[in-house]
């Protein structure tokens, strides 16, 4: 790891078992398992050669936990200036410049930048919640971007990401639950068939709280699997040996 | 019990938490875990006076095993009559004849019986294959018609289940999986709007092989919530605990 210059309210996470490190600055906007778990539940197409972006990158997490698992170039797409810089400063830190770069747009005007049907496979960790269910918070701005539906809706990011792919190529995304329909019915409006699913349970008799996509651009309709059920925490708040695995185990590669 | 005359071929199954059994002839058709999970999943609105209707009945375990929860009048659609005519008999068996019924024929054609607009729950165990994926099998007719969608298919049975429904009114319904996409697309195309979903998983480690879904009709949208995971077995092959409760515990009452 290349020592970083760190601004103040800064510091650096890690993820051991991909030996990824992360600038996060927790008044912005820090990233948490879900993106953890977006770059593990993605696959890799051949031998990793193909394009990979990232739409709604934040500081990078997910596209720098996948990074190890490609051979090929990564874009990281992130709206918000502050966290696109952070997101540089991680990947130098990383030693990963040569392979990945951040792009800071409005991820509705990348196409000057990078080719529609260029990309292998689109990740993405984007707001949650709906504009309609905004809740007045104390939250600043950058989380307002992060966790809300401002700046794209799910229409637009299954839009967006099915003019990025290839035919056959892949779109990997986490949502939440509550938003299954919207998602069905956004993605199948796209050409993009929904074929495996994975459901995070914050504890074994807890409902899901995550949900982590797979969709082929163009694909044949019919046959989702459901893998095997994720549980985060054990009765006593702990990590369960799934999750600590994942987390601290083996490289993923 | 009433003790039953059983015909050859015939034996008495039974679930202990309810206290109900079944009548079955492993020839024809035999209920599986399926049933019981629906029964189970399947919530009682107030105090379970209104009209329940089980659609593709066999013969009757769902609409059996969820009599004890409500106190209204139950009917069975069955199209097939060795079945319709076994599950008349487990009615008797069980002494329910004064709140159960069974109605013998294709679920299409039951609205000279039964009410439009009059039911407060419908649930359904349908065929879970398509005709497409028709593979010739040795099982014989009974078996082909409780299995593939020869005589009813997702559209078809979302469209009775919302005619048969009051507004508000609730379908419970148990598939497959890899099914969900068309079970999406077919509900939302009838005014169903899904409302919950609880995955069944072989084993903690397996992908999911049951679902259970439960629609609202004239509902609104958005907030789907996906219920504990349902773990059949352990890794050594026996019910986990989870089951065995539902199997052989407290009534569900």
């Amino acid at each position: 790891m290349i020592e970083p210059i760190l601004n103040t309210g800064e510091r650096i996470d890690g993820l051991p078992s991909q030996n990824i490190h992360i600038i996060q600055n927790p008044d912005m906007f820090a990233y948490s398992l879900d993106a953890i778990l977006l770059a593990h539940f993605a696959d890799v197409k051949g031998k990793g050669r193909g394009l990979t972006v990232d739409l709604g990158a934040g500081t990078g997490a997910v596209g720098l936990f996948y990074a190890p698992k490609v051979a090929g170039l990564i874009k990281l797409v992130e709206i918000q200036p502050e966290l696109a810089e952070m997101a540089k400063r991680s990947i130098a830190m990383n030693g990963l410049q040569d392979r990945v770069s951040v792009l800071q747009s409005d991820m509705k005007a990348i196409f000057d930048d990078i080719q529609p049907g260029s990309a292998e496979t689109v990740l993405s960790n984007p707001p949650y919640f709906p504009l309609n269910n905004t809740t007045k918070t104390n939250q600043d701005e950058h989380y307002e971007l992060a966790r809300h539906e401002l700046t794209i809706d799910l229409p637009g990011l299954a839009q967006v990401a099915n003019k990025l792919l290839k035919n056959s190529g892949k779109f990997y995304m986490v949502h939440r639950p509550e938003r299954l329909a919207d998602i069905f019915s956004a993605f199948s409006a796209r050409k993009l068939m929904i074929k495996r699913i994975q459901f995070v349970y914050g504890k074994s008799d807890r409902e899901a709280n995550m949900v982590l996509i797979e969709a082929i651009k163009a694909g044949r309709l019919g046959g989702v699997r459901i893998m095997p059920p994720i549980v985060a925490y054990t009765q006593t708040n702990e990590y369960t040996n799934q999750v600590q695995n994942i987390l601290y185990g083996q490289s993923w590669v």
